[in-house]
C-alpha cells in the first residue's frame, strides 16, 4: 500500500478524496485524512475501507511530523500562508508535495533543497490556477509545435450558478469565498497589453471595460480584468506575446450592476463605518449619498447613480432589499465590504438544491505562413450538488490526478513547479476529461482583440 | 539677549525669519538660523546684525545639542518626521519648542515629560493646521460666551495663484508641494457628519460632491471635502455638533476638471509604469484608454471622458500639452501620479513675478434663544513676491508670534498643545492682523449646509 496524506478536508478536498478513493483499491492507496475537525474529514470518506480520516493540527509539530513521515505524498488543502511549515517537513523527509495555491516566494526558496532531494511539488494545480495553466499551455505548445507564433493570449475563468438555479436579476449567486468577490479587483490598477501597448484600468472603471463572449448552449458572458494580466507572461513563453489579457467570467450585466457598488463606495475595504452594528441597510447605502432634507433614499440613489425608476439596475438594486430600513447590519466596526458582503448573501447564498457552474475561455492568436488564425478554447462543468460543486471538481480533480501520476512516478521532473509542461498536463487533462471537464477547442478566423466589443469606454 | 534657534531655513522659513529680526532689537532677540545650507540660512538674514546663520545638520547629535543646549526657545521648520529628536533634546535640556506640524503620537507621547518640566510645546501653529484651529476657536468661544450651541461648522483652506497671476484655464498654479496636490484626497473615503449623519465619499466621486462660497471682492470659490473631517471634533468641544465638514478650496471648475485625471486613473500612485523613462506624454495618457486601430488618442480621451471637443474641459486638458508626442516624461519606474505631476509642472510653476494666495473660510451655525443663526469668517492673503509668499506670511508669522509669546510668558500653560486656547489665539489672532491677515467675520440669517449648493452628485 502507497500512503497519501491530504491535510485540509474543506470544500475543495470532496471531489479530490472522492477521486482518490476510487482509485485506491486499483492503486493501492491508503489515504488519510487530516482535518482540525475529525468530523469533517470523515465525513468525506463514507467509510471506505482504504481511508483514514485523523483529527490533525497543523501547528502540533510532533503529531504534523508524525502523519508527513509515514505518508508516500503529501496533498495540502490547507490555505495558502498555511503551506510553508508542512513543506519544509517535506522536504526533511523527503516527501513529494502538491498545493492547488500559488506558489509563494517562501514555498519557490525551496526550489533549490526540493531538487537537491529529488523530489516534485507540484502547486497551482487547481482551477486557476490550474486548468488554466494546462489547457492554455496545451493549445500554445501546439501552435508552436507547428511553426506558429503566439500574438494574442486572452484567457477568463468564472465561478457562477448552474443555468437550472439562476433564479436572481444578477445571475449570480456566491460559489466560492464571497469576501473574495466583493474585493474584486481592488489593490490597484488592471495592468495588460493590448496589440504592445500597456494599458491600465483603474478600479473605478474596472467594470465598465468589459469583453463580451458567447459559449455554445450557455449564452453570452462578460469579462472584466484581472489586477495582473502579465503574471505568466514569461512563464508561458510569451515575451513578445502582442496582447495578453486575463479576466474574471461573470453573466452579461452584472459587472454594470456591480459598478453601482463601486461608484457608491460600497466594496471599500480601508476604513470601518461608524455605528455599523446598529446601522440599517438604509443607513448603510444614506452613508454614501448627499444629506436632502426631503428626498428620499431612493431618489438620492437614483440621482446620484444617474438611473431611472424602471431601468433594470434599479431592479437589481431593489432585489437586494438594500433600502431596508429594519435589516439591521449588526457587525461591529464593519468596513462598507464587509457590510456589503453581508447584504448580498441574503439574496446570494447557494439554497440547499442549487448548483454551480465553472467557465473557463481561452483565445488564442497566432500567425503562420503569414497569415494571423485564431483557437478558441472553452470549458463548462456544472456541479452535481453542494459537495461536490463544480469547484470542488475542478479543483480537487487536477489536484487528485497529480498527486497519482507523481506517486506512480508519471511526472517525476524535480522542483517547486507549476503544471507547464507537457509531461504534467497531457495526462491530467485527458483523465480530466473522462470525468466531464472537457475542453472543446475550435480553430477560426482571427478576430483577435476587437474593441467594438468593449463595452462602455 | 534671549537666543532662539530657527532649525531649517526653506520656504516657510522667509516670513518667520523677518518678523523675528525686525523684532530683535526691541526685544532683545539673537536669532540662530540653522540650515543644512548655510548659503540658504545667510541669505534670509539680510547681514541683520542679530541674525546668526550657521550650517546645521540635525543628525549631527552633538552639533544639535550644542545648539540646542544655547537656545531659550527651539523653532523646528524641519519636515514634519524629523521633529522628534529634537523634541526629545529640547525635553531633556529644558527648552522650549515651536512647529507648524500635526502633532505625531510620538510627539503626543513627550507630553508628560514636557509638562513636568513646566514646558510649552506649542504644535500646529502654522497656517493649516494653525491660522485655521485660532481663527475657528475665537468664533466658537464667542458663540459659546453668550450662550450659543454650535450646531454647524464648516472650514475651508487652500492655497491658490494670485487674481493678478491667474492667467491658466485651470486658475491655479503650484504655490506649495506638487506632489500633495496631485495625491490630494488618496487614501480612503473622505469622512464627515452631515445633520447628524456620518457621510463618505470614496476617493473618485471627491471632486464631484463641491460646495461653492464668494468671497466678497475675490469672487467665487470651491472646497472638496478633506480625509476626515472629524479629527478635531473632540479638541474643538463639538462632540454633539449635527454638521462638521472641512475643505480644500479651488477656484471654481477646478475640481470638475481635475476630476478627469482621477477617473482615468491618472493620480494613481500604488504603481509603476511599464517604460516611464521613455514614454511620451501622449503614450501616457493613451495607457488609460482602450485600444483602438484608427482612432486618435484624442477622441478616444474624449469617448473616455464623455466630453466634446467645444468643452472647456478639452480646452483645459489641451493647455497642458497632455497629447504631446515629442514630450518624453524622463522619469523611472514612475507611478502614474508622479508622470502627471511632471506634465502639471510645464504649466502650472509659478513664475518669477507670480503672486499666491491663501483663502480661508469658516462657516458657523448655531442656536441661541430658540433661533438658529450663522457667522461667517473669511481670510484673504496676497503674497508679497516668491519669497514673501502668502504661504510663507501665514505659516510663518504665526509660528513667530507664538514663539515670542512663549519666550515673553504670555503663553505658559505647560504640555504637548495646538493653538485652542485664549490665551493662545488671542495674541496671535491680533498681531496677525496687524500683518494683513484679517478674519472679516459677518453674522447672518442661518443658511446652513445647503444641498443646493451642491455640484453633481
Amino acid at each position: 500500500m502507497r500512503n497519501i496524506l491530504i491535510i485540509g478536508a474543506g470544500r475543495s478536498a470532496s471531489s479530490l478524496i472522492k477521486y482518490l478513493l476510487r482509485k485506491s483499491t486499483q492503486e493501492n492507496l491508503n489515504v488519510t485524512i487530516g482535518d482540525l475537525s475529525i468530523e469533517l474529514a470523515r465525513r468525506k470518506t463514507y467509510n471506505h475501507p482504504n481511508a483514514n480520516p485523523i483529527a490533525l493540527d497543523i501547528n502540533d509539530v510532533d503529531q504534523r511530523q508524525t502523519e508527513i513521515q509515514k505518508a508516500d505524498i503529501v496533498i495540502s488543502m490547507l490555505p495558502a500562508h498555511m503551506h510553508i511549515e508542512v513543506a519544509k517537513d517535506c522536504v526533511t523527509f523527503k516527501k513529494n508535495m502538491v498545493t492547488a495555491s500559488y506558489i509563494s516566494d517562501e514555498m519557490q526558496s525551496l526550489d533549490e533543497a526540493v531538487k537537491a532531494n529529488n523530489l516534485v511539488f507540484m502547486n497551482e494545480v487547481g482551477l486557476d490556477p490550474g486548468v488554466d495553466h494546462m489547457s492554455a499551455m496545451k493549445v500554445i505548445h501546439e501552435i508552436e509545435a507547428k511553426g506558429g507564433k503566439m500574438i494574442l493570449f486572452e484567457s477568463f475563468c468564472g465561478g457562477l450558478v448552474a443555468p437550472e438555479s439562476d433564479d436572481n436579476l444578477w445571475n449570480y449567486k456566491f460559489t466560492w469565498a464571497p469576501r473574495n468577490v466583493v474585493l474584486a479587483g481592488q489593490g490597484g490598477a488592471a495592468k495588460f497589453i493590448q496589440e504592445g501597448k500597456y494599458k491600465y484600468i483603474p478600479y473605478h472603471k474596472l467594470f465598465r471595460r468589459t469583453e463580451f463572449f458567447h459559449v455554445e448552449g450557455f449564452g453570452k458572458f462578460e469579462g472584466y480584468a484581472n489586477r495582473d494580466s502579465l503574471k505568466y507572461r514569461s512563464i508561458y513563453g510569451l515575451d513578445d506575446i502582442l496582447t495578453l489579457y486575463r479576466g474574471t467570467i461573470r453573466r452579461v450585466g452584472f459587472s454594470k450592476a456591480w459598478n453601482m457598488f463601486v461608484q457608491l463606495g460600497m466594496t471599500d475595504d480601508s476604513y470601518a463605518m461608524e455605528n455599523s452594528e446598529t446601522m440599517s441597510y438604509r443607513d448603510f447605502i444614506n452613508s454614501f449619498l448627499p444629506f436632502h432634507a426631503s428626498d428620499s433614499v431612493e431618489l438620492k440613489t437614483r440621482m446620484a447613480l444617474g438611473i431611472e425608476q424602471d431601468d433594470i439596475m434599479w431592479d437589481k438594486l431593489m432585489e437586494l432589499d438594500i433600502f431596508n430600513a429594519k435589516k439591521i447590519v449588526g457587525l461591529r466596526n464593519a468596513t462598507p465590504a464587509q457590510i456589503l458582503e453581508r447584504i448580498l448573501n441574503d439574496s446570494w447564498t447557494l439554497q440547499p438544491e442549487d448548483k454551480d457552474m465553472i467557465v473557463m475561455y481561452h483565445k488564442f492568436g497566432y500567425e503562420i505562413n503569414g497569415e494571423r488564425k485564431q483557437i478558441d478554447s472553452k470549458m463548462v462543468c456544472i456541479g452535481d450538488d453542494q459537495i461536490y460543486t463544480a469547484m470542488a471538481k475542478t479543483v480537487g480533480l487536477p489536484v487528485a490526478i497529480a498527486t497519482l501520476q507523481i506517486l506512480n512516478g508519471n511526472i517525476k521532473t524535480p522542483g517547486v513547479q507549476l503544471p507547464i509542461r507537457k509531461e504534467v498536463y497531457q495526462p491530467i487533462l485527458k483523465e480530466l476529461a473522462a470525468h466531464g471537464v472537457v475542453f472543446n477547442e475550435t480553430e477560426m478566423p482571427y478576430v483577435g482583440y476587437n474593441p467594438d466589443k468593449l463595452v462602455g469606454n
